[in-house]
């Protein structure tokens, strides 16, 4: 099942050209993965900080197809696959909903980017591979 | 009246030492004044690029008061107050919510930081002082 | 001519795993570009800014290979290609400098990280491409 | 003996009004915090972690006086004072290196912002108040 996640575009997200840097595109993905982890029980505190075994990013990859500004409205789906018992990738769309008809024209619901990121599973004392913890890998296989 | 404003901590939030990084507290405590000003029919996106008018924080201060993790629902108040036509500011409390019982402990609802900005209106060319837009004076009025 | 640019990495850098947040690898590499570009004389207030004509990130890719912590001297080269008159794509090493022994055992240099960003020059009022400005058109095919 | 720390401001520390964003002059400060410890021997590593005593920033002020742009050249002083055997408190003031002439007009040297944090030691199992460590207070004496 996909995970979609809401989120309204802050000014601290924005640079300089007037829309989201694009770094910030791969936290706004993480916010996501973040929620779609607590929406399944997934303690975030303990999952994230580094308790023997880390499931850190091994690689991203960012389509930008869209300028988002503060205050537009997006939805993140993402969506896990399992690469190997160690291994999965998450498939993340960021789509700007519809804006209103403000001071600016309004504007329909539009695909800003696609992203991937790829997680692998070690120990942290030697980085040496390891399984998922099985709820993690409950949560990739029920997606 | 006061506005609160409700998110979960992220993980881009924190730092090495385990906790959300100390610059960052006013990151949400301006997330916090978007999400009010966006509730009372202020469109952000014009609002905070520069259009002639720009209505910087001149001033900021932060009581932190205990260390937030990943996960952490937090609870922010805003609370702007008129000091002149050109002139005001908010008082924000950044409230941690209670954490229900995992792996940790369970935990009270406790008071995080508190924090005041001062915002001061200017002519982005000159940078002369300028009346707030009425929008934004009647937002102050308001609380 | 490939630029190498050489930079601490700071506690904000760093998220609740100890390292480096993943997002920020893309900050660190836009610096380097960033720096590659203002040694090359060209402007960067004007650069970034939107003055009709904007060249946003189209794509990034990155893949991790070592955790970098706080206080870690790290070098990036970047390396710009010519894909089209509007496009080109920059090549990044992140490298991990030897750590010097102090509390903790030395380590040799290491490679932290590799990236791709791909840059499509656009005018920005309706998004139809536009060739390279002068200036960045040059440091491109100088590399 | 006040440390001085040279940065060129990047296009991530900016935001859609095109200036700095306000909560990254406290990262700023803490940048040269940091690299005022390291030239003093302070393996930063260490320090920045959760080893059972950690200094977290309990209070922070900045004032704002003049905006700062990407490309920026930037210079800030880091003065710590002592205030108690396990509190401190650094002063910083943030200053805006002359712009030569390029597409801009040439500007002068320029404070753009003077802040403040206070910095608390505590046991991170109790929070309980602790001594701050030898090389850091020897730092601080020597201010």
């Amino acid at each position: 099942m996909t995970y979609t996640y809401q989120r309204t575009i802050h000014f601290a997200d924005t640079d300089a050209a007037g829309v989201v840097y694009f770094a910030n595109y791969l936290s706004l993905c993480h916010e996501a993965y973040e929620e779609a982890l607590g929406a399944a029980g997934i303690d975030l505190k303990n999952f994230f900080s580094d308790n023997g075994i880390v499931i850190p990013v091994a690689k991203s990859a960012v389509d930008y197809l869209r300028p988002l500004v503060c205050g537009d409205k997006i939805a993140i789906t993402v969506k896990p696959a399992a690469v190997a018992p160690d291994t999965f990738t998450i498939d993340y769309e960021v789509t700007r909903l519809a804006r209103p008809a403000g001071k600016n024209a309004p504007a329909p619901r539009k695909l800003a980017a696609v992203a991937q990121t790829r997680h692998v599973c070690i120990r942290s004392e030697n980085r040496a591979r390891a399984e998922l913890p099985p709820a993690l890998a409950a949560w990739v296989a029920a997606a």
